[in-house]
This record gives structure tokens, C-alpha cells and sequence, in this order.
């Protein structure tokens, strides 16, 4: 890895599995934690994720050569505010954030001269958030999406490869537009779809959701994910995830049609279309 | 157990399964398969399912103490109409089908003097079908509906409730009306959710579903379901799968809105109560 000494902005699920992973590597450079609540900071120590911490984020950030803002999206303008003046030249600002467009053009505007950014959006997650769900192994085998800009350098975007290979990550390149577009399709809708399930149970009757089986255990587990973070995902790529979930209703309203005409054929094949496309990624 | 003799019509996943189970349970009675597809028959004899099998419906049941109906429900009335003359005085119908008001009323009308019926709905279920995903063990700690009607006879249900208990299910009662309600919000609306959630990705583009991660995997399993048994539990309960695809469409409708006047307190809400409600399941 090129990189000597890494701070990691935001040691939650992804900063906290991040930090071990590359310390399973072998690591031998120095990991430097940021964060605001201290006794976050002094788990992520004691799991051996980091060498050391601080939560002044200037601080933190003046002798390394790879910062990586793991925090909340909501948290990055601030964050890049607090710590650019500080930032060391030739040194490289990554993000792990699932929205790309709007990050990638504010945080390019940014940068100060000799500093590169490079966005990134590791595709892994659990429900369940924070440092105690870390894990070393929470990236291998799984894609990461880089979305370099026009004005990203190509020896940075070489380095942020070569760090999500080393920890087990398939890199893929789009534009961040395109992450944007493709990602409200197969992730967001689909998490507000999910939570919207769940509220349309409980307005149904309120003590049934138990008699759901896996089936809809499964269906509905990402409904469990944290509030605030899709809240931020939703707002920050608010035209393509509206534009997605039109799409979607003009389905529903059309599956309603069906519904009410009795076209029983019609439904089937919608069910067999739906069907035929979620076996291609069966064995994925 | 007080069957010593008892036919199984249709041996896929749950009528495979129950054969199984039953089995395991050391029944010394005699088990009787009876299917369309002679090559399944045979299949189900090798797997040490059944002891005998037939493809003339009339046949299999003339001696039998319990019938189950484990086909398509949409096969039933024929069925019945091929077997009634042929059943046993004193012996008991029931069925597995996951809906239920439609089935009890027709069928309670159709049973021959001296033989009862008792709907069941066993809560058990896998994406895959057919015999070679039947399991023993597909029942174990599942719940199994019993919907009894103002016609069903008392010593019929607590032979059924035996028979499930038996192979480990927990047995609960609803009227067969309260059961479609709740299982059109709880199982056959999410279904038609997860396939439109499917066609929708695929119209924004048929070649970006593999970039979901676990999340819509897990969220889209349902949609491997066979499209023609969601097709028959959408038809068979039309009314009320219809009235929770209204008030779900109403949810999306209110999200949208949310993002048009970029509401973002009011989607974290939306999210939050989602949260909660998905929460109390989590350990079930």
C-alpha cells in the first residue's frame, strides 16, 4: 500500500471495518481514528482497529497521507472546513458515501492545491450500525464503486484501488451521475419501499407483523437500517431516487389496474418477468 | 395419531414436506400419494415419502381417514368434485392453501354427508417448489392456521390440530375472513411488492440488478416465488390483497410527496416508525 499514515474520519460499521481490514493486512504504517465521541474512539483502540486518536480533526489529519471521511454524508462539508487548511500536500480525501454526485462536486471544489479526492462507495453493509458491528472481512469478496471526477488525478485514483483491493474489495469505475442513477434504482427505492412495507402493516392492524414469515422477515430487514443515514442518502440524491420511485408507483398503480379487472394472465406475467430477472443474480 | 390412513394430493413442497414429517413422527399408518405426474409419484415413493401412490384421484381416497389438499388451490373444486363420491364415511378434508374464505366456503359446501373439512394454512414456505425441496423439518416450529367455519365439525379440528402439532407446528385459530385480511397485508401484499420492486430496477435499466447488494437480495427473494401459485392467492383473494395494495400505493404517494417538498424530518418519521415496527419481529 502507498500509503504510511491513514486518518479515519467516523469509526462506525464501515470506518471501523475499513481500519481492521487494512490492519489484517498487514499493515505496518500508522492509523490514525477521528470522532467526536471519545469513548468510541477508545473501543475502536482497545479492538485494535487504530494506533491512535483524537477528536480534533485538524489535529488528526496533518501527517497523513490518506484521509478517509467515513462519517455521515450530512458531516462532510463541516469536516472538510475543519481539516483543509491542515491538509499535508500530495496527500489524498476518499469518502465511503453512497450518494457520489453531489459529494464528488463539492468536495472537488474543496480541496486545497496539492490535495486529491477520490470518491468511493464500498457496497457493504449490515442493518445493524456502529463500531461493535465492525469486521475485518466486512469488504472481501464484495464491489466498490470509484467515481473519479474530471478533476481527479489519476496516481490518486491508482492508490484508492489498491487500498479496497488489498482489503478484498472487486473495484468498479462509474461517473458519479451514473453511481447515482443506478444505485437510487437498486438501493434506495428498494430501502424506502422496504420501510414503507412495514408502515403499511401497521396501519392495516398493528399486531400482525409477527405473523409474517421469512418471507417477509427477509423482505423487510433492510427497514431496520438507521434512519438518519437514509434520510441523508435520500436528500443528498433526492431527484434520482423521485424519479425511481414514480417508476415504481406507476407499477403498483398498474398492478392495482390488474387487480381490479381480474386480469389474472397479465399479473402472471409481470410475476414471471420479475421472476426470470431475480434468478440472474440468484448465484451472484 | 388417530389417522391410520392418509392421502396426500399433490406432493410438492408442503404436501412433500408433511409426508415426510409425518413419517419422522414414527407413524406406523399407511401414507398415500396421488398426483397428476407419475415420475413425481415415483420420486416420492424413493424418498421413503409414501407408501403407495395412484393418478386416479377416486382411487387413493376410498379408504382414507384424512384427506389433504396440497395442489394448487386453483385445482381444488375439481378435485373434489373427482373424490367426493369416493370418500370415506367419517372422514376429514383439510387443506394447505394460503387462502382461505374463498376455499372453506366452497369447499364446506361440496363435502359429502358424514366427512368433514378443516381449512389449514401451515406458515412454512421456501423460493424454491416442487418435491426436491421438500424437508422433514419444514414445519418445525412454524405456525399452522387452522380456520375453522361455523360448519366445521369439533373432533375434525382436533384431529387437524394433532396432525400439525405433531410435525412440530404451532397451531393458532382464525376465522377464515381474518385470516385473509391479515395474510393479504403480512405475506401476498409484500409478494406483489417485492416482483414490482424487480420489474421496476429492470425498467430503469436490465442490466444494473447485480449492483444491489444483500440488501435486495434479501429484500427481492421473495419475487423467485412461482408465479403461478402468487397468481392463484392474488385471484382467490382479490378483495383484500386489492385494499392493501391501496392503502401501500397511498404510502408511496406520501413519500413522494415528502421528497417533492424535500420533507426530510417527516421521511426520517416515515423511517423511524418503520424502524421500530421491524424491530419487535427481529427476534421472533
Amino acid at each position: 500500500m502507498n500509503f504510511s499514515k491513514i486518518a479515519i474520519i467516523g469509526l462506525g460499521l464501515i470506518g471501523g471495518s475499513l481500519a481492521l481490514a487494512i490492519k489484517q493486512t498487514g499493515f505496518t504504517g500508522h492509523i490514525t481514528g477521528i470522532g467526536r465521541r471519545e469513548e468510541n474512539l477508545i473501543k475502536a483502540r482497545e479492538f485494535g482497529m487504530i494506533d491512535n486518536y483524537t477528536t480534533v480533526h485538524e489535529e488528526g489529519v496533518h501527517d497523513a497521507d490518506l484521509v478517509v471521511l467515513a462519517s455521515c454524508t450530512g458531516h462532510f462539508t463541516d469536516i472538510m472546513n475543519s481539516i483543509k487548511t491542515g491538509l499535508k500536500t500530495g496527500s489524498i480525501v476518499t469518502d465511503v458515501g453512497s450518494v457520489k454526485a453531489r459529494i464528488v462536486q463539492t468536495l472537488d471544489d474543496m480541496m486545497p492545491q496539492g490535495v486529491s479526492f477520490v470518491g468511493a462507495h464500498p457496497i457493504a453493509g449490515k442493518e445493524c450500525s456502529g463500531i461493535d458491528c465492525a469486521s475485518a472481512d466486512l469488504f472481501r469478496d464484495s464491489k466498490c464503486i470509484i467515481t473519479p471526477s474530471a478533476k481527479t488525478v489519476d496516481h490518486a485514483i491508482d492508490n484508492v484501488i489498491e487500498l479496497w483491493e488489498s482489503v478484498g474489495s472487486v473495484v468498479l469505475h462509474m461517473n458519479p451521475e451514473e453511481h447515482d442513477r443506478i444505485f437510487a434504482a437498486v438501493s434506495h427505492m428498494p430501502h424506502v419501499v422496504a420501510y414503507a412495507v412495514v408502515n403499511t402493516i401497521m396501519d392495516v392492524n398493528p399486531n400482525i407483523l409477527h405473523f409474517g414469515g421469512t418471507g417477509l422477515k427477509d423482505m423487510t430487514r433492510i427497514a431496520l437500517s438507521p434512519a438518519e443515514l437514509w434520510r441523508d442518502i435520500c436528500s443528498s440524491n433526492k431527484d434520482e431516487v423521485l424519479n425511481v420511485l414514480k417508476k415504481f408507483s406507476s407499477h403498483i398503480t398498474a398492478l392495482i389496474a390488474m387487480f381490479e379487472n381480474s386480469d389474472w394472465p397479465g399479473l402472471e406475467q409481470e410475476f414471471i418477468k420479475a421472476q426470470e430477472a431475480r434468478k440472474l443474480i440468484e448465484s451472484d
